[in-house]
């Protein structure tokens, strides 16, 4: 490293230790495939307190459904103990062999890395951060000639990747034993969702081959722990990191990636402007167990030093390369911001609020010209298709504020993408399709039915929405209500918004703030939708904090370093954690205390409600009413 | 002040000027009645930048479409500059000469503090904390006998009391001249209510004597600026205040009421429980310029050392009295929690997670007797018309947990509800009723339409709801979610819920955090709802943004304080107010600056875009189109 490079890394490595720590009472596991073996999915097992099931008396308060539960970890090896962490090394490439069996790539000698890819001019050559080891570096891959290496070629030709089995095991979370427990969740509305009771890998490759949902994993990115976007499976967030020409610099990106993973994110995001973008995507990429994503045209507008007029086609195509070329898993493409959807926006009251439309809008303005990504698109599918990079066709025209939602230029656009699937369906490349944006709540639903209408039920992939313009600092409330709304329709990844949104750029408190608000809200959608299963954390966390087991209660929630930290404001001493009440009413109000003594005594009385609370829920309320009729009548 | 007592309210008025500055650009303004002339309704006028409305080369950027704006203001006297604040004085008791005047109330002894009505033995007969000054206190009111003294009373008699002329004129917020600006709005999906374009004095008297709304406005608070709840008007938000057994104090209680309306509180609910309940409420009372609830079984429990099986109608009664001579304006009546009903709950997951609920549970069970608010429910009624409290008719069995949302405890329990309201309407007592709780999104409408059907319409007052329970510490978005949803569909005021929840007791952080969340969801609700004017500050808080006018963007949101900070983290320099990009994007991919390039560009070329903007709204568009196309089509 030389000195006048920042120490980026260094200090990287040291603060390591906070984001990487395992979750309490928590382990990293890992279920392994059938079909093929050397699958080993990760997940997180809390294992839930015991000897606290009884009350004070010792008498048996009864048990959680489970003593074990099984979490979705999006954390990577990070939070695993027997995983070795070098950020210079990057994550291992474990699905490198996948990609490789399959005999339809090959490794050659990539683009040269340029000055400008980082925002330097020829003189000054060097990014002015560390580079990211070449040592560490995988071979560049790409498709053979006429060989497509997309999931979506592969499960149209009837082939059950190990991504695919993968995913299958991932989202089914070991719920085989807990049928039981999942005939009782409530049936949930899915508004035409196809959800089945057991996600099998075939399930997973149908839907991948009808469009209906995506696997992000390019071949150039083998570090990732694959995942799926669609309806049918859980709903799922992006988390958008990226430095900006104000502020932040690569070792803080990297950071905000491990500490979004470790809340929640299924995705992210590099939205990197400013210098050295390359090498903070590189930086970002190697080390990511999550899907990345990119909007090229940033990258590309830096290298024409960000005035829009100059972009070309082959300026662009060449960026698009380069990225590919690092693994980005997904890149947002504007091809449906048209020359003549510009003036629809010029009544809006927020005009063009899309970085990347009001770009292209302008480069269309300024040569009179279609918008060239539309004009290339089929070359942009080739090239994507040698990759398995997916589309995420942006919105470039979405309403950014509310009086401008649903409007003829939106609406115009997303018909247009919906031409555009089919284009790139054609071509075997996998899409999604942003959406929107900031929408009022009774408008939100129109957005779903049409865009699974126009785009064939393609992933839908919004930003919040934002279902008022009044709170500036809460955008992420604001948009976590349209958020829940819009995943329970059918919207397929919930793209986060934080804090700062319209304000600044987020630090890593905003991350966490974001990711947690979005995990909500897609936790709420699956919930809605009767996703089978997703009941389960609810009902296993509220009959830990029904039956004062407060550990177990910290440590299934979405995070359980603030609820334990908001108990010990007020109740710090260790044996508040077995206390049964807590500081909002004290010993004597507390309502749930009270309702167990109401059980005692009946209990008492002969009627056996504890062991209706064993059996774990609510199966034995209309036995317990009958018994419980009798104390009354032989009063 | 003896030694002995804590110096509350000493440290409570060095906090007063922290808490009752004025908000940035602001200023209070009174608009008078017209039919009651010494009506003064407080509204807050914000007024907007002049000057940053032109662009760097001096070109006109079009000015917001008004130049003030008008809002709702519940934070009181406190923040006018021109009224003097003095806690041990209470605020003025504007509304005596209007309750006076009606003829239909007189003066008496009221009923004498004991020493257990702030949790005191005979012995130690003085409560510890600083008593509200005898020389402060109004004289105690109650109706004459044979009169009703309730605004329901005098809207069935066709009578328009001031406080509904003064509602009217508060709900209306100056709209008079903005009649284009209401007609662009969305015009929303109200699910069968019946807003007005105008709401005039006659309206708001025909809701209350509908029942559909309520006007809580005790004659013994005569402090209080009248507001409404009722699915026709704007959506309320309440916060919950209150010290219990564990933790707070008086000073904390009445700096957190404070504290709450400035951020937009409609009503408190003092819920204290411990000691010096009395005290602590009579603080809140006369400092309260908005309408403060209680749950009296919670006081009258104390009474009874916390034991349920001892209480007694007659200890209930005099407790009721107690209060509603202090000036409580709605009281929690778990009325409905019968005991048949209780064996219900018995399979729940959480069993019954009010308190209320759950005493009452415990004291049915225990007596082998019927609920004794239900037995004497018209008797409480007689109490409650002498000096006019509302119901808020508890749901003592609401679902703790998303297993047990709408089972059938709750909607038994509504059922009565639903009766127990038309018993109180028959007693010329206003009512609304509580709703939960913990419910999934796809089964929050059913809790409303039932509600709607059951109680004739009643105002529902909701707690939340949740809608997962998988997020102790953030529970005021889980909340927020359900809250704007369950606004949007027809309930009338929203219940905060803090980030606490579940955890510990709210401090004042948590109170601005939940006072906030509440105002996003109720006024997404009203947005939904297509409330006339609602949309109003939307815009032109987004017609701000889109014109970098920083300070107006601060200016006209939610937080003020929050969204300058926001900013400033990363560009605290006071020339970044008018920059034309903020540090999210940077000057180079500010989407907003290169839209306003591209109306530039097209304004440059003959297109008048900017006239569009300057009429403030889309209705310009079309004109703008066909223009648009001449420079395409002659390029």
């Amino acid at each position: 490293m030389t000195s006048r490079k920042t120490t980026a890394t260094t200090k990287t490595d040291t603060k390591v230790n906070n984001i990487t720590r395992p979750f309490p009472s928590s382990r990293k596991i890992y279920v392994h495939g059938k079909h093929h073996p050397d699958i080993r999915v990760p997940m997180r097992e809390v294992t839930l307190t015991s000897g606290q099931g009884r009350d004070e008396d010792g008498v048996e308060r009864g048990a959680a459904p489970n003593t074990i539960v099984t979490l979705y970890d999006t954390s990577g090896p990070y939070t695993d103990p027997d995983e070795s962490v070098d950020l210079r090394k990057g994550l291992p490439p474990r699905r490198l062999e996948w990609i490789l069996s399959r005999g339809d790539v090959k490794s050659y000698v990539g683009r040269q890395v340029k000055p400008e890819d980082n925002g330097h001019t020829a003189t000054d050559a060097e990014p002015d951060v560390e580079r990211f080891p070449e040592a560490s570096r995988q071979p560049t891959l790409r498709a053979k000639p006429g060989r497509t290496a997309t999931q979506l070629h592969y499960a149209r030709q009837g082939i059950i990747t190990p991504e695919m089995e993968y995913i299958a095991i991932r989202e089914s979370q070991r719920r085989e034993g807990l049928a039981d427990l999942v005939e009782k969740q409530h049936p949930g509305e899915s508004f035409g969702a196809s959800i089945p009771r057991e996600i099998t890998p075939e399930f997973v490759r149908s839907e991948v081959a009808r469009g209906r949902a995506i696997i992000p994993a390019n071949i150039n990115h083998p570090e990732i722990e694959p995942m799926i976007i669609g309806r049918n499976f859980l709903v799922k967030i992006n988390a958008n990191l990226g430095n900006s020409a104000i502020s932040s610099s690569v070792e803080e990106e990297v950071d905000k990636m491990i500490w979004a993973i470790r809340w929640g994110a299924d995705t992210v995001m590099d939205l990197s402007t400013g210098k050295n973008i390359h090498e903070t995507r590189e930086w970002i990429l190697r080390n990511s167990p999550v899907p990345v994503g990119t909007v090229p045209i940033y990258q590309a507008l830096e290298k024409v030093d960000g005035v829009p007029e100059e972009l070309t086609w082959d300026i662009f195509r060449d960026t698009l390369i380069e990225q590919a070329e690092q693994g980005v898993d997904y890149f947002t493409i504007h091809a449906g911001a048209l020359l003549r959807y510009v003036p629809l926006t010029a009544g809006r009251l927020a005009g063009i609020v899309s970085r990347g439309g009001s770009v292209l809008a302008k480069w269309c303005l300024a040569h009179h010209q279609e918008n060239f990504l539309y004009t290339h698109f089929e070359e942009i599918c080739e090239m994507m298709k040698t990759y398995d990079v997916g589309f995420s066709l942006g919105d470039g025209l979405r309403p950014g504020s509310i009086a401008d939602a649903n409007d003829e230029a939106q609406f115009a656009e997303l018909k247009t993408l919906g031409e555009l699937t089919r284009v790139a369906w054609k071509h075997d490349v996998q899409v999604m399709i942003e959406g929107p944006g900031h929408i009022p709540m009774h408008m939100i639903k129109e957005n779903v039915d049409r865009q699974l209408e126009l785009c064939g039920e393609a992933p839908f992939y919004t930003l919040g929405p934002l279902t008022t313009d009044i709170a500036p600092g809460y955008d992420h409330i604001t948009s976590a209500i349209g958020a829940a709304m819009i995943g329970w329709y059918g919207t397929a990844m919930l793209c986060y918004v934080t804090p700062k949104e319209h304000l600044g750029l987020p630090d890593r408190d905003d991350v966490k703030e974001g990711v947690i608000a979005y995990k909500v809200a897609a936790h709420a959608a699956d919930l809605a939708k009767g996703h089978p299963g997703a009941q389960l954390r609810d009902d296993v966390l509220s009959l830990a904090r029904f039956e004062f087991r407060w550990e177990d209660h910290f440590n299934l929630s979405l995070d359980p370093d603030t609820a334990r930290e908001y108990h010990d404001e007020t109740l710090p001493q260790e044996g508040a954690k077995a206390a049964h009440f807590c500081s909002m009413c004290g010993p004597q109000f507390c309502a749930m205390k009270i309702t167990q003594e109401v059980r005692d005594y009946a209990a008492k009385h002969g009627i056996s409600e504890s062991q209706a609370i064993q059996a774990g829920m609510a199966h034995k309320a209309e036995e317990f009413k009958q018994s419980g009729g009798e104390i009354y009548t032989s009063a």
